[in-house]
C-alpha cells in the first residue's frame, strides 16, 4: 500500500550538519533563539532550499514558516510535517530541527522521484517553540491552533523588552496570512525522544499515541527560622525537613500509580539558606504527569493529602497552587496506524508510547489529525549542547515520516 | 560571701536603647558591621563612658577594646567581662551588646558604690565576633587566645577587598598592645540565649557549663539531569530525592542521640533548578552538635552510614567533607559555681545548660578560666531585627554577672 520511495540518509545528515553552523556553540551545540539573526539565517536557508525544489514559501502573521509542494488535488488541505528550528540557549542539534529537516528530506525525496501526492505536502517551522526568548513555549503553534490570540503573541516581550511582533518584523518574517487560516489534512511530527526509553530498550522508532497529561504546582512551606545550635529538636519547625518528606512522598506517589506515572520536584529553594539557621521557609515546584487525566486527578489528591499529613503534625503551614495544567493528548488513531505501518514496513524495532514532553503537536492536535514519531537520543539527554542522535536513527525516523505521510495520502485518493 | 551591690536596671536599659541608635535599622534592629563607621561610633561612645568613670581604655592590635578599672592588687591579672558590639547585617539590639553594656553597668555599679575589688576589672568588646564582614567569626578573640595569628587577621579581606588591618586603622582602633599579651584571672560573658529553652521553661538565668561540640560538613550529591516528563521513574538518578532522604535521616540521627543532640541541614541547593528537569546535583550543608565530643563522633559515623545506605542503592555518588570542627568546651567549674551562687542569691529560676552557639567565650576558655550567663530572648529569635529581651531579664543577667564577678574576686583575696 505504501509506495516504495527511499529517503537519502546521507543527504539528511549533511543537511543537519550544514545548518548546525547557524548558531553553533563552542561545545558543539546550538544557540539559536527564536527570531534572532541566527534564526533568520536558518529560516532563509530553508526558504532557499524550498524554492530550489519549486515549492512556495509563506510566513504567517506569527512567524510560522510554511513550505508547500502541490499535490494532484488542490482542493485537499495539505498534509503537514514539521517541528521547530529554534533552540534553547545551550541547546543541541536535533531537538525540533530533525522534525523540520527530516520533513525537507521527505520533500526532496518526493521531488527526486517525481512522485505526485494526492494532497499538497507542507513543511512547517513553528516559531518560538522553546519559549526561551518569548514565554510561553509553543507560542506560534498555539496561535495557529487558536490557543492564544495573535495579539497576545505579538505583545509578548523578551527580557530586553522587545515585542514579539517587532522581532518578527526585524527579521522580515511578519507574514500577512492569518495564523490558522489554512486547514491541514493531517500533521506529522518527527522528534528525538528527549528521554531514555527507546535507547534503554534498544528500539529505533517510537510510535506515539499521545502526550501525557501534565500539571505543575507551586508549593511553599512555612516553619520558623531558628539557630541550629541553640534550638532543641523538639522546639523546631523545620521547613526543610517537612519539604524533604514531601519530596520523598512525591516519589512514592509516582510509584503508587506506576509504571506510567512520573512525579518530580525540579526546584527547591531554602530560606534563609544559612549553614547555622534552621530553614523557616521552603519553596518548591511539583510536576505530575500521566497519560490518563483521571490518574493525574488521583495523583493531585495524593499530593494534597501528602502535604496535609506530613506538614500539619510538624506545625508547618503551606500553600499549594496549580500553576499549569496541560490535559493529556490522544493522537488520531488513523495517523498512529500510518506511523505503525511505516515502522513495520521498515522492520525497525518499535514501541507505542506517549510523549512525556510537550511539542507543537500538542496544540496541532486540536485543529488537525496529528501523530508523532520518536527516535532515540543518546543517554536521553536533550536541552543540552551534548544532545546527540545517530545518523541511522535520524534516517530511520525520516523514512517512517515519509512512509506515514504517503500512507495517509493514499487514504485521501478520490 | 557576695557583697550586696545592686545594679541599676533602668540605667542598663537606657544604655541599651541609647546605643541602639548607632546603626539603627528601620525595622528596629541594628546593622553595625565590625569596624564600620557605626561600629566606631559605639566604640567611641563606650570609651567616653569608661573615661568618665576614670577607667583606662586600650585597643589591642586586632581591635579588641579593653576598659580597665583598677583593683586593690595591681599584681593580679584582671577579671574580664565582655562580649561584642558588632552585629549581623540585619541584627538585633541584644546579641553581644548585652554582654558589653551589662559589663559597663557592673563597672558603673562598682563606681557608684565606691567598691574596690581585689583584681582589676575589665570590660572587653571583642572585635569581629559576628564574622559577617570579615570571616571567620570570633576572629579577634581567636587572635587573643592564640587560635589565629595577628597576621592572618590583618590580611583577612571583606567583600570589597578591604583588609582587616586597613579597616582597623581607618577607624583609629589599631592599638599597639599585642593581642593576648595580658593574662586574665577570669572571663565572664553574659549573653542572650539565642534559643527557646529558658523561655519555654519560664526560667530567667542559664548557668552555662560549656559549649556544644560542633561539626560542619559540606555534602554534594551527584545523579543525572533528566527530563521530568520523558524519564520513567525507574531510569532516574534523582539527586534531590536522595538528598531529601538524607535530610530526613539527619533528623533521625539527632533523635537517636537525644535529647541533647541537634542535627540540621541549613542550606540545600538544587541544580539545574528547573521545573521540568530532574535534579542531577544537590549541594547541602550539615551541622551536628552535642555537648559530648564522643557523641558527635557517633553522629558523624551515623551520617556517613546514612549517606552510603541512602545514596548507593539509587546510583547516586557523593562527597562529604568536614568543613569546621569545634570541640566541646567545658567551662571552669569554679566560675560556673560563682554564676550558680549568684543566680541563687537573686532567687531566679535557673538551669545549668550548654550553649548551642559559639561565642567569644569558646576561645577565651583556652587562655583563661571562663563561664557564661544566659538570659531568655523572645521566641528564641536572634540574628534578626526583631530580636528582643525584657528589661527585667537583662537586669537579672547583669546582676548575676556582677555577683559572679564579685564572688570570684573574693577568691582572689590575699
Amino acid at each position: 500500500m505504501i509506495p516504495n520511495l527511499k529517503i537519502d540518509g546521507e543527504r539528511l545528515w549533511d543537511t543537519l550538519m550544514e545548518t548546525a553552523r547557524f548558531g553553533a556553540t563552542a561545545k558543539g551545540g546550538l544557540k539559536r533563539l527564536t527570531l534572532t539573526d541566527e534564526d533568520k539565517m536558518v529560516r532563509d536557508w530553508l526558504a532557499a532550499q524550498a524554492r530550489a525544489l519549486g515549492c512556495s514559501v509563506v510566513n504567517d502573521d506569527v512567524g510560522n514558516l510554511f513550505v508547500r509542494r502541490p499535490g494532484k488535488d488542490p482542493t485537499l488541505p495539505p498534509i503537514a510535517m514539521g517541528s521547530h528550528l529554534d533552540t534553547q540557549p545551550t541547546g543541541g542539534r536535533f531537538d525540533g530541527i530533525l522534525g523540520v529537516l527530516g520533513a525537507l528530506e521527505v520533500l526532496r525525496t518526493l521531488d527526486a522521484a517525481g512522485y505526485e501526492t494526492n494532497a499538497p505536502i507542507e513543511v512547517v517551522d513553528w516559531a518560538n517553540e522553546e519559549g526561551s526568548r518569548f514565554s510561553p513555549a509553543m507560542l506560534a503553534s498555539g496561535v495557529f491552533a487558536g490557543v492564544f490570540t495573535r495579539e497576545t503573541a505579538w505583545a509578548t516581550k523578551d527580557r530586553d523588552g522587545i515585542a514579539y511582533r517587532d522581532a518578527l518584523e526585524r527579521i522580515g518574517c511578519l507574514g500577512t496570512e492569518r495564523a490558522g487560516a489554512h486547514p491541514l489534512s493531517a500533521y506529522f511530527e518527527l522528534h528525538i525522544e528527549q528521554g531514555p526509553i527507546l535507547e534503554a530498550a534498544g528500539e529505533t522508532i517510537g510510535v506515539l499515541t499521545g502526550v501525557q497529561g501534565m500539571r505543575w504546582y507551586d508549593v511553599s512551606i512555612e516553619g520558623q527560622d531558628a539557630h541550629t545550635g541553640a534550638t532543641p529538636m523538639r522546639l523546631r519547625k523545620d521547613a526543610l525537613v517537612g519539604a524533604a518528606l514531601v519530596v520523598a512522598g512525591i516519589e512514592a506517589i509516582a510509584a503508587a500509580h506506576g509504571p506510567d506515572a512520573v512525579a518530580s520536584v525540579g526546584t527547591l529553594d531554602v530560606s534563609p539558606s544559612s549553614r547555622n539557621v534552621v530553614p523557616g521557609r521552603v519553596d518548591l515546584t511539583v510536576d505530575l504527569r500521566h497519560p490518563d487525566d483521571k490518574v493525574v486527578d488521583l495523583m493531585e489528591a495524593d499530593l494534597r493529602r501528602l502535604l496535609a499529613e506530613t506538614l500539619t503534625p510538624r506545625g508547618l503551614t503551606w500553600t499549594e497552587n496549580l500553576f499549569w495544567d496541560s490535559p493529556a493528548v490522544h493522537f488520531d488513531p488513523r495517523l498512529v496506524d500510518c506511523v505503525e505501518a511505516a515502522a513495520a514496513k521498515g522492520g525497525w524495532a518499535r514501541r507505542r508510547m506517549v510523549s512525556g514532553a510537550g511539542h507543537d503537536a500538542v496544540y496541532l492536535s486540536r485543529v488537525a489529525p496529528t501523530a508523532m514519531i520518536f527516535v532515540p537520543c543518546e543517554g536521553g539527554v536533550s536541552h543540552n549542547e551534548t544532545e546527540d542522535a545517530t545518523p541511522s536513527d535520524c534516517a530511520a525516523g525520516t523514512q517512517v515520516l515519509l512512509d506515514a505521510v504517503l500512507a495517509f495520502d493514499e487514504t485521501l485518493r478520490r
